[in-house]
């Protein structure tokens, strides 16, 4: 991979000895988001110095690019010039992101230095609630006329293209702000420059509302591969777009938020090492304490047993092979079904089918652990009886935690609860009730 | 959310009345991601007849989008003219996705209608490793010549554009066809006609190695937030691109893997309902087998102590408890580790500082835990040592998960093994072992 790095301690160097002229040389070369990642490095007493020699061209972009810390290290900093000119060169939708993280003085200081139009439609975009399309959109998108010729069109993209995250898709509204079309610059220039926009665009066209959750907006851009999406408000006004850098952001943040509440850890915006001890504590106590009262009802079950395990105490020492068992079978189909729920590929009015697949292999995997584990316990222990209980056990085991793994992220769905929760931590200790509650049933069945 | 839909029993009924005319209006409106979609629900000796109708302007993206159970069956209807027509309108890094899922005699008969230009593309692409950049890009990008000027350029992105997956950044090369900048359609719309290509390239290029890990490639584009990525070779020639929309299909993919790895279902590229319950089960078994033979040690250990639990049966009810607490809170540090990792936000050489957060957290979450069951137990059985034997097991045990689940995946990473496997189903079954230990170690200690 072809990515150019210079390391902090050169930056620093030349910082430290004063040789300002070969530093903006050496951070010519590198990539605006490289030199963001620098300043994190760089102590906060230094940093004001550091971004005052960056190219004035790339400064807003590197500054867009880096750590909220900094970013509220050097704001604070800023001169009302330096701070009116970086919001100014920021697109609109990040510096709503960054905005979105400051403490309310340092907001209120950008607002006041901001443009009126620039805080216009700052304010616009924060109304809209977290998660929501309109809080990720951007407003500074191409618009067209229908009557405009393409040449008339490529004059407009000239003259005002330059301020615009995206100019290759471009929309076309009527004059009450209406979505009529939308026309890609590819369009245009593979065809003669007399034609009409009205006559080149699509009219078919795919577009999102500002309420919109942000996961389904990310989700449509990537099935059908765009690379920004017009965002409308009830009226169908076209309010912003959706560009496809921040639909790979949401993504991916989605992806880590599952990965969280399935295992057990409620989610938290900041990463691993940003993220306070107290807040990891905080993040990860209150379903410690929710699946240890859960997993004390296997207990009172084992308590029932007792005279069971006084009399073969050896079935304890069988009890834990059988209750991972059963988690681990039940947690593979519970994250196959989340999963497959999460990139639509599952959908819940397919539930029996699921069902029926997760039922049928159940009868596989348990008749296979079955086999294989009566045989060696019938080994170990010459105790015909005993291999049987844990053969027809396992067998019962995978198939309840089979169909309550597939069943349950389905029935959250169902109730409008996030199926992640129904992950492997919180099946585990259901299917660890049941485990037991089998396995000393068939044992004193068969047994005593 | 705008997207328009209709029904398969409304096209099954145009198409079983033969009222095709009616048929193509009614998908006419329709995007081709979903006429492809509607193929999968329509009976196995319709489809070609459906094929047959769409618009000609749409029927190769349509038929790029279809699963490849559809392809096959239409390819293997196809007329020869019909095939040609496919493969020549497909983009090469779509046909050579389709190609790679088909049985040997259908790739043959492709290869052969393909024009000798397009087979040649397809094999360089078929040449490369799986995972790897060269398998995903596609070798139809815009090339330039740096003494151009920007009306040369326009002149050849209209003359030969229409075949290129994306128009928007051209890449400049020398007549070794090596890479030498890259310059986008935007830069060239908002500068004047009269500058030379050469001017206005980017010469700081972030590129990819055909050999290069997709996931890798995908990452790169959207970290530097790109919407395609140069592919050269080991001399530093440009072969080919890779795009967003195929990086963010990698992004998905990788999600999804790394969810059915951590939950100890081996990968496995069909969809929940597209995989076989054999195929299921072939890929649930394995892991299966492993993590019930590991679970057979905590078994082993409980056996040295049947004196204990016989003497007091009740620490076998409170075992279930501890085992859980302990499984979940090493699975809550090992998936934040493992997803840290994979989005790049923690680092091999972050090692000790990752241990010393997840010892602090520990202490605090341990502690918690410790004090709310101590008095738990101590209230309902009355019994202070048995409180105090769960207090300090508590601290312990989710002391070792908390460490062994910010040890074993960055280890496992260390040793060139996906961190991955070292999720919850792995670990759990290893903390449960030294879960057991620790409380009857302890127990042993202070109660008998």
């Amino acid at each position: 991979m072809e990515e150019k790095k210079v390391s902090t301690e050169k930056v620093l160097e030349l910082l430290q000895s004063r040789k300002f002229f070969d530093l903006r040389n050496t951070l010519k070369d590198l990539n605006p988001i490289d030199i963001a990642n620098l300043f994190s490095d760089i102590p906060e007493d230094k940093l004001l110095m550091l971004f005052r020699i960056l190219p004035k061209d790339d400064a807003a972009e590197i500054f867009t690019e880096m750590d909220t810390d900094d970013q509220e290290l050097l704001i604070k900093g800023f001169t009302d010039k330096e701070l009116k000119d970086v919001i100014e060169e920021m697109y609109i939708d990040d510096a709503v992101d960054m905005i979105e993280e400051m403490p309310a003085n340092v907001v209120s200081r950008i607002l006041r230095h901001a443009d009126p139009e620039t805080r216009k439609q700052i304010n616009e975009i924060l109304k809209y609630p977290d998660d929501s399309a309109g809080s990720i959109m951007t407003t500074e998108y191409m618009s067209l006329k229908e009557d405009m010729s393409i040449q008339d069109a490529f004059d407009r993209i000239r003259k005002t293209g330059d301020e615009k995250e995206d100019i290759y898709t471009c929309y076309v509204i009527n004059a009450n702000r209406k979505l009529q079309g939308i026309v890609t610059v590819r369009d245009m220039l593979l065809s003669s420059n007399e034609r009409t926009i009205g006559e080149l665009m699509e009219t078919n066209i795919i577009s999102a509302n500002t309420t919109d959750d942000q996961e389904a907006v990310a989700k449509t851009l990537a099935k059908y591969d765009l690379t920004a999406i017009p965002i409308v408000d009830n009226d169908k006004r076209l309010v912003g777009i959706v560009t496809v850098d921040d639909a790979i952001d949401v993504i991916q943040e989605e992806a880590t938020e599952d990965f969280e509440k399935m295992a057990a850890v409620v989610p938290h915006e900041k990463s691993y090492f940003d993220t306070s001890v107290l807040q990891h504590y905080k993040n990860r106590i209150p379903w410690l304490f929710v699946l240890m009262f859960s997993s004390m009802m296997t207990g009172i079950i084992i308590e029932h047993y007792e005279e069971a395990f006084k009399t073969l105490p050896l079935l304890v020492a069988l009890m834990p092979m059988l209750m991972d068992t059963g988690g681990n079978s039940g947690s593979q189909a519970s994250t196959l079904i989340i999963r497959g729920m999460a990139v639509d590929e599952i959908h819940l009015n397919e539930y029996f089918k699921a069902v029926w697949k997760e039922f049928r292999v159940s009868l596989l995997v348990g008749a296979s652990l079955a086999i294989v584990n009566g045989i060696r316990i019938y080994i170990t222990y010459k105790n015909l009886k005993l291999s049987i209980v844990i053969a027809i056990t396992l067998v019962f085991c995978v198939m309840v935690a089979k169909l309550l793994g597939c069943s349950l992220p389905m029935l959250a769905k169902r109730l409008h609860l996030d199926p992640a929760i129904m992950a492997s931590p919180l099946l585990t200790t259901l299917v660890d009730v049941s485990s037991v509650w089998i396995y000393f049933q068939i044992a004193t069945m068969i047994m005593m």
